[in-house]
């Protein structure tokens, strides 16, 4: 079998041993959490039936009512600064779900808008870029990347500069002292954000930080979201503001240490290679 | 002002029109139909309290409830099953959140399962691919691209060979036949894909491609999620796969015409920069 082959075959087997891990950890955590809320869930549906006596079909009617209202419960999602937070929500992949078109027009215009949005910025990025940014980047994090590479590029400055005043020998900007500034900044956002969101949204500290991490790679479960209580979308634009930096500016940092990393292994399998060169002689 | 600093600021002011328009149209699109919802259900609230004559506080409270059951109308989502599925959508960063981790265990190990997950298959692929894997690609997409590019080197022979066989002078696949095969694949899955979930979900073939479209670019807003009927999880194994293989396969096909999108740019940015070279001379 062709080498190649042969690694992506691996990958394929790593991947699946590495979901059957996932998927036996996740049952052994949540399934007994999840038929314990399940029974308390049956018995007060039981108890609510009967107090007011309302049928079973009555009930599902109910169900489907209460699932359709809760994206209106926190005011309109769909005005200027709710649209405006679902096209970040969008173009950053993250996609919560908290609010989704509802018309076809909308869902059509939403597949058009994240096709030609990601196309479109994969090629600035490619022609503005090409020799600083690794080619190739997350479709929805591409636009965060050059942002990355000049933030980067900033730490370097404030590196040597710091190096200097210190009056170290070598006053470069080390690969490694890049990773550990870009882990302080993505470690500094993260605790921040997750502490600004916790005060803001009435969240655990802890529920709050895996809102951030959530967030910033771009899963976005939706289960908890920002700006979804008391209209803030309408009354509250500071933290409006603030939410949609959060996103822009934490994917960008994230990126940058994509871009470290990335820049790292090319360097690292560029050597590799020469070794091999070198080796193999005549 | 440094040339790479304007091209980053110019990156971001163009991202941040795009936001503009994309929040004028959903706004447009999305505002009046949101309102008429937001009326009926009030009414029909409205219309229920009266009927049952239902406080309310007690109608906050069943609302709570009725959110809380949501994910368990589908049966377990938590045996092993759906914890497998739960692993592959978190992996591929897709987080559609119709069922979410709901102890601190759940949710602690959820982030750290997202993060050994991306850092290693990055390390993986960049080990293993680098001469042919544009490098830095998607943290959730970066394990289809190793397949994405095998499909692409399988098209390849494909071409060489119908184009033998039709006697063409040159047998080369060149890069334009490659992004039509691929083209062609992808809209193959996503037709035939919204086909067989609209006829195993019960959907609309327009939502049925919307929920394609949405899972497929990762963004995965959960508005619609297949294997949430019928306790599908459990009892249709062979859909359950068929999901699970749409999801990997699905992504492996949109990771490979990346990958030849990439390859396409790269070539030109050199060819600019070989004429810049040449243009400046002495
Ligand atoms: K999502
Ligand atoms: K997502």
């Amino acid at each position: 079998m062709k080498r190649q082959n042969v690694r992506t075959l691996s990958l394929v087997i790593t991947t699946f041993t590495y979901l059957l891990i996932g998927a036996a950890v996740f049952d052994a955590l949540e399934s007994r959490s999840e038929q314990a809320i399940k029974n308390s869930v049956d018995e007060m549906r039981v108890d609510l039936q009967t107090k007011y006596n309302i049928s079973n079909e009555d009930y599902e009617w109910i169900e489907q009512m209460v699932i359709e209202y809760t994206p209106h419960k926190a005011g309109p999602q769909w005005k200027f600064a709710g649209s405006f937070y679902f096209a970040t929500v969008v173009l950053a992949m993250i996609g919560y779900g908290h609010s989704t078109p509802s018309t076809v027009a909308g869902r059509a215009f939403c597949m058009l808008y994240a096709a030609i949005g990601n196309t479109t910025i994969t090629l600035i990025i490619l022609n503005t870029n090409a020799n600083h940014v690794p080619l190739g980047i997350p479709l929805g994090i591409v636009m965060f990347q050059s942002i990355g590479e000049r933030l980067n590029k900033g730490a370097s400055i404030v590196i040597r500069n710091l190096k200097k005043i210190c009056r170290c020998k070598k006053t470069e900007a080390t690969e490694l002292n890049l990773m550990t500034a870009t882990s302080v900044l993505s470690s500094i956002i993260m605790t921040s954000g997750a502490a600004v969101f916790s005060s803001y949204e009435g969240w655990t500290y802890f529920d709050s930080f895996y809102y951030c991490f959530i967030t910033l790679t771009t899963i976005g479960f939706g289960d908890y979201v920002a700006l979804q209580n008391d209209h803030a979308l309408q009354n509250k634009p500071g933290y409006m503001a603030l939410s949609v930096v959060f996103i822009l500016f934490g994917l960008a940092v994230v990126a940058s240490s994509i871009n470290i990393l990335v820049l790292r292994f090319m360097t690292m399998q560029a050597e590799e290679m020469h070794r091999e060169d070198t080796d193999m002689g005549p």
